[in-house]
């Protein structure tokens, strides 16, 4: 534990590893992090595959170098359990980066047994924070239910579109646009772009959400680093700015997410656990022998479980 | 529910939509429907993004349709919280067997704000089956894990490849190769056929699933039709054959995740209602101001939750 807050980055590794797998050791690394974080911003990435998400988070992680800060970077890719290439992608970005100690990567593939990606990027980004990193970027590989689950607790949300990739913006619907903070148009040097950015712009005047400003609008060619000095900018700036309420909204969703999230996995444990009885796999015999429906397996077992329920 | 279970489309769509947006009548609804299903085999159809899964599963349905068997496909995805194809795509499919009410098409985009997508895919096949649809395909439109665990219960598994779509057979990890029961090498008609099929082979003497029967590899053309009969035939082979433990223990699996699902989605009802007297949201604040870790919070509900560690 000392080695990770004084910001040794194999401890971090280390520590990653034990709160992902849920090793015994998890709870006490958690308890000692969890009052030490909180503090780096989480800026959260998402878009279709193609965008060039990667690209343009390394781009921001080199304009953070700058000011010196260290920056912890996760990549999402719940699709890997197919495709395999997140450590594999890990690697190659890491070398990247490699003569830079102040930038750490790590990419998050599977969900535990029982808990949700989300917490467990969320874990991940509290242990970055309690070693140092003063910058937590976020970004998924595609834009599933679970991606964008996992970005929209950021304190800042980008949604990174591009023109030509067949996503036409009038397919994009109300759900994403709610998500983001700033749209950040990538391969802007690409045919197309005036009509991307005019589409989304008469786009975003249909989908007003109340309370919230509408998110900008941004220009970036991440391969040259065009716009990101901008787009740093911008982020800084919503981060600093009169977002105060909404910055505190999202902070309490993701501690209400993590709470459901851990009792969730509490609940699942004791019912399949020896403390249930055996109640549980009986049970499940009863449902595939289709003579007792779900609802009524639940309320018996629940029964046990809930002192409510239990003194009716 | 008797026009449900006499078959009439429109009584099994709203049947469909009550359960999926967990309104109060749907838990009389599964209870109805739960002892009349469990008859019609179960087929999951996944694979990459442009392998041509929904050609292949019209031409599978208009094999069954030539024996006279009602069909129910369940197209999932989970992507289209972004994409918002999902709909759309219903409504072009239902044209192309808009002259057959012998098929009966819905899209699953959406997970219930606590229920999972294998479950809620689940409780729909089994509308379905109650309905009197003989077999039903669970169809997905990508890989992501949410899909994975979507089609790993169904009673046959196919995976679709394709040759030169990028991803190389390599790149294909243990996880996904322990799922099918058929590989199906779709657009066989195209360059690298011969390749895909032989690395495909030498994938999977590495990977000896023990226990489990070596899964066949078919070669099909789906938008011409070639090979469609032997999937057929394949698939019901495998259905009939010496499987019954293999079956068996997959619809155990299906009841238990399904029961996992309605408890997980109780506690969390349990706890975010008026029952915890306000301690899940004053635990929220805790966390928020980082004043408590998760840990600590879930075992101080959980002490009003359970009777066993009340006791203690």
């Amino acid at each position: 534990m000392d080695r990770l807050i004084s910001g040794e980055p194999r401890a971090l590794a280390r520590a990653i590893s034990i709160v992902e797998d849920r090793l015994p050791a998890a709870r006490e690394i958690v308890r000692t992090v969890y009052p030490r974080a909180g503090r780096a911003p989480i800026i959260g990435v998402t878009g279709p595959p193609g965008a060039g998400k990667s690209t343009l988070v390394d781009s921001l992680a080199v304009a953070y170098r700058k000011q010196d800060k260290r920056v912890g970077i996760i990549a999402v890719d719940p699709s890997s359990a197919f495709s395999g290439g997140a450590v594999l992608g890990d690697r190659i970005r890491m070398q990247r980066h490699s003569t830079d100690d102040g930038v750490f990567i790590r990419s998050m593939a599977t969900r535990g047994h029982f808990g949700g990606l989300a917490s467990a990027t969320v874990d991940v980004a509290d242990l970055m924070d309690a070693s140092g990193c003063e910058v937590v970027v976020i970004e998924t590989v595609g834009v599933g239910q679970d991606e964008v689950d996992v970005v929209r607790v950021a304190d800042v949300v980008l949604v990174v579109l591009v023109p030509g990739l067949g996503d036409d913006i009038q397919t994009i619907k109300a759900g994403i646009m709610e998500i983001p903070d700033i749209f950040v148009l990538n391969k802007a040097d690409r045919e197309g772009i005036d009509r991307l950015h005019g589409d989304l712009k008469t786009m975003l005047s249909l989908f007003d959400a109340p309370g919230r400003p509408e998110p900008r609008i941004l220009r970036t060619v991440a391969t040259s680093g065009e716009g990101i000095t901008e787009l740093h900018a911008a982020v800084a700036e919503f981060l600093a700015g009169a977002q105060g309420a909404v910055l505190e909204a999202r902070r309490r969703e993701r501690s209400r997410e993590r709470l459901l999230d851990l009792l969730r996995e509490r609940v699942l444990e004791w019912a399949a656990g020896p403390v249930s009885g055996g109640a549980f796999e009986r049970m499940v015999e009863d449902l595939t022998r289709r003579t007792m429906d779900p609802y009524s397996a639940a309320d018996l077992l629940l029964e046990r479980f809930d002192p409510e329920t239990r003194a009716s």
